[in-house]
């Protein structure tokens, strides 16, 4: 029961020195990699940039305590960071106090619910979201976010949350295009492309061994971040006016409880649900892709609850919204981390940092930390996505593209919204109208074919209709329609077969259409039959009165029924 | 193609002096049995009496063009009465012009909604109401009704709709009950409860041929109004404080069109479209019921045209929303409608009243009328259908009991809303936890059943899991969580066969989640194969790359995969 709930105590009894070597190298690695990112998502926020410091602190030491999955390393990710900007602009001014307040009533209250929603078990509303909205989701929000970035590579300022917001703000402003800043800014991005494209080969022909060769492709970012400081430092570029970090105050994020603002939670409930849904959603998935590789296994509802702590542990800690991040995850994986022990160290190496070393980022221009954000954001544009998923579906491509474009040009709340709404609303509209076949023998087997498709004897007077959907309320009133078309047009009929073997739920609304078809069959001197009912759908029955009104009888198999009332007519 | 949309040309070409006869003696019979509960419901929706016949004339003739059903009669009915009345509170005055205006502005919208859906082919819409939630919502709006209408035999006034309006208004209004008006109203009460309950047998006891006892049992309405209004003129109770009808305006409807005021427009767009769906849906499912019992079809989409021009009808010509009405069809069904012309003589009856008649009118008491409504009101609360609900299915009866509380308790908007939400939530998490087992071979067969609850062969090295669901966004991810639990807690599995005999679909969600099973059952070394893949199904799947990276194979048959594995391992 307390392992449960802290799975903590699943591992932490067993830790041995060999984990705990593992662990260290991984959360050191990870300590040094997630900085440049941590500052970049801060200030896609709209926060400063310690803000993602802060947030990569103590969320980790709550998500070592109540997370399952070994290897996720919780921080800002740049979705959710997209997702906080765009909630907090309505609410307050960039750089305000208030501002600051908001982005922790936010992780606040994402976590509360997130934490709620994994004690009642809820996880499964995640479901909701289907994968091509998902996809279409974070295809347009990165593409939104790679906008935004454009003007900092530049050196001119547009904010904004939607393609129209930043659209005209980047073209008006592309006359004041900062000569230093875009040499800084265009000189990193071309060095990240190259050794993201390269750097692994590169690095393994000049004679380095595979393993270090992709660490240090991956430290590409990091590489960038210290060149471009030491440059900026020397020309003392900052006073040229190349933006940079700059003051960034020392020590360990001040412990705080975020104002209790009612008309201020009331305002930010929905962007909270909306954001702790996708943070999960993201996180758990990549949850469950690793812990596959590894034959392990993480509980969602419980992973619900890990993270409803790590967002708690950020709104007191002066943070903003994290969850588990696709890149820090990645490099903590490859770099062997073993147990959530990684992630506490990582937040050691983070702290030690905050408290010692941030003087050294005061000339880290702002321009390499939108040119890794750009690089890293591109991957989330998955074209790839798109072309199959048309190919394969055009009722889910409509979702996914309803999805991209709402968030282009809504922002990214009614993009998320108009996606769910439309995967529900095309999954009812599909199943509404379900497959049926009116089915007869195959010559001398027990097998039924549709009567339109296969050469199969068949009887004026006994129609075998096969039902291959669940019957609910969606599609009661169409299986009626269909029953009372089929006796319209078929005046001879006496006997009606529904064959359920495709049935494997009937709910109330079914059940009393059901019923309708039976008393409306008795009026026309039409026998009901069903036939091929599952066990637990007759078990249902069962608890009904359909049974015992049925004019005709419960057949084991349609052979069953052929045989019986073909008899019946002799 | 004209007949499909003019459906009065299917019947008219073959219109015979039989026929007319058979519809001019349900015209008559209807037109004077409907004219107390047109007025009523107007009454019931805050509008003047004079308006509920206003709307039964011109929507008949439009229905008569327009609509499906040989005998639905079209007009003001009670629950559209309750909404129209809730849904112009909040805009306008009771009384005023703008009241009115704002009723023709919601049939108008209604109207306009009810077309537009019926030409783009939307009817399925009014299947995401279930059953149960239509039940509850009736059962509530009923007592509603009900509550609303005691006040009006009691004399004393009380209008509200929710149970926390009405009940202290009631409550409070209790001891100024006017004693004449209550007189009259139990007076009609008892008539009517004691016409309805034992009319039919007694008017046969007394030796009435039966259709002649049925027909008059019917009438107790007209007779209480006949009776009533003679008694209330004799004794002029009407100086006494007994509520009348009053002055009605002579002549035939005001044709106008309502104001296009935007604002008034966006207010009533929400309570237009649950106007539309609930009354399509209560109207469909009477013309459904019927056309059976006669065997002739009605098409869901035309009729959405018929009641959408009925309702245009009603907005150009003063009225209020109507829809097909529960008491008036059954009476033009029972006096032997055969075609729409019933519904036009109907309203042809109906506009010589409202030319010539109106005066006799004067001294209806309200009283009477409420008397009238409660006793069919009544009807609609089905304490049978809660019970079968909650016996058959808690999940359909926690939609339900959802539907009347908030219905009650908040109106009649947050009921419908509330219900429809639950029933698609409570669809969608039933379908995404898919009941799903690991089978084995019934011994010397080729049938496979449930490991655990048959005596059964299986094989370590093979896991054959039978999915009983299709498979969408909603549960992709349990699928995924379901393969993945497996592998990791039976490490010695080599093959999973998916089993898919009950799979009517898979989405691009489940696709992808098939793909990632896939990949990290390979990492695992594991082999994923599927079975009995429907043919609709492997269609879809042929255009993805699912089967080119399928570490398995796809077979057909259970038998087939059971014997391939067996041997490939020996």
């Amino acid at each position: 029961m307390l392992k449960r709930y802290l799975p903590i105590l699943t591992w932490l009894p067993h830790y041995t020195s060999r984990l705990f070597a593992a662990d260290m190298i991984a959360g050191v690695i990870v300590s040094i990699m997630v900085i440049p990112q941590s500052l970049a998502y801060a200030l896609i926020a709209g926060l400063p940039p310690v803000v993602g410091l802060y947030a990569s602190i103590l969320p980790l030491l709550a998500y070592t305590l109540f997370g399952t999955s070994r290897t996720l390393a919780v921080g800002p990710v740049a979705i959710l960071a997209l997702m906080t900007g765009a909630a907090l602009a309505p609410v307050a001014i960039v750089g305000s106090a208030e501002y600051l307040q908001a982005a922790m009533v936010l992780a606040l209250l994402s976590g509360l619910m997130l934490t709620l929603m994994g004690i009642l078990k809820l996880g499964f509303f995640a479901n909701f979201l289907s994968h091509p909205v998902i996809s279409g989701f974070l295809t347009a929000s990165g593409l939104l976010i790679a906008t935004s970035q454009v003007a900092n590579l530049l050196g001119i300022s547009a904010r904004g949350f939607t393609a129209a917001e930043l659209l005209p703000n980047l073209i008006t402003g592309l006359t004041d295009t900062h000569a230093a800043t875009l040499a800084v800014g265009a000189g990193s991005l071309a060095f990240l492309v190259l050794i993201r494209r390269r750097g692994r080969q590169g690095l393994r022909a000049i004679g380095l061994p595979a393993g270090a060769a992709d660490l240090l492709a991956k430290a590409g970012p990091v590489f960038a971040v210290i060149v471009t400081t030491l440059v900026t430092w020397h020309f003392d570029l900052a006073s040229q006016g190349v933006a940079v970090v700059g003051d960034i105050p020392r020590g360990l994020p001040p412990l705080t409880l975020p104002a209790f603002d009612l008309s201020l939670w009331h305002q930010l409930l929905i962007p909270a649900l909306l954001l702790s849904v996708v943070g999960f959603v993201e996180s758990v998935s990549m949850g469950q892709m690793l812990a596959a590789k590894r034959r392990q296994r993480i509980s969602p509802n419980q992973e619900l609850i890990g993270l409803g702590t790590a967002n708690i542990a950020a709104a007191v800690s002066a943070g903003m919204p994290v969850t588990g991040g696709l890149s820090r995850t990645v490099i903590n994986f490859d770099a062997g981390a073993q147990t959530p022990a990684a992630g506490t160290i990582a937040a050691i190496g983070i702290a030690l940092v905050t408290v010692a070393l941030t003087p050294l980022l005061y000339h880290l221009p702002v321009a390499t930390l939108a040119a890794t954000i750009t690089v890293s954001i591109l991957t989330l544009v998955d074209v790839k996505m798109i072309r199959q998923t048309w190919r394969y579906s055009r009722s889910d491509f409509s979702a996914m593209a309803a999805t991209i474009l709402l968030t282009l040009i809504e922002g990214v709340e009614a993009g998320i919204i108009a996606g769910v709404v439309l995967s529900i609303g095309l999954f009812l509209y599909r199943t509404s109208r379900p497959h049926s076949a009116l089915v007869g023998r195959v010559p001398g087997t027990e097998h039924f074919r549709n009567i339109t498709r296969h050469d199969v004897e068949s009887d004026s007077h006994v129609a075998l209709l096969r039902i291959d959907e669940s019957l609910y309320f969606a599609n009661a009133r169409y299986l009626e329609d269909t029953v009372y078309a089929l006796i319209a047009n078929r005046p001879e009929v006496e006997h009606v077969v529904l064959i359920c073997s495709a049935v494997n739920l009937i709910d109330a609304s079914a059940l009393e259409s059901l019923d309708a078809i039976n008393e409306r069959l008795k009026d026309s001197e039409v026998t009901l039959h069903l036939a091929e009912v599952k066990g637990p759908v007759m078990d249902k029955l069962k608890q009904s009165d359909l049974l015992d009104n049925l004019s005709g009888r419960v057949f084991l198999s349609t052979y069953a029924a052929w045989c019986e009332l073909r008899q019946r007519k002799e």
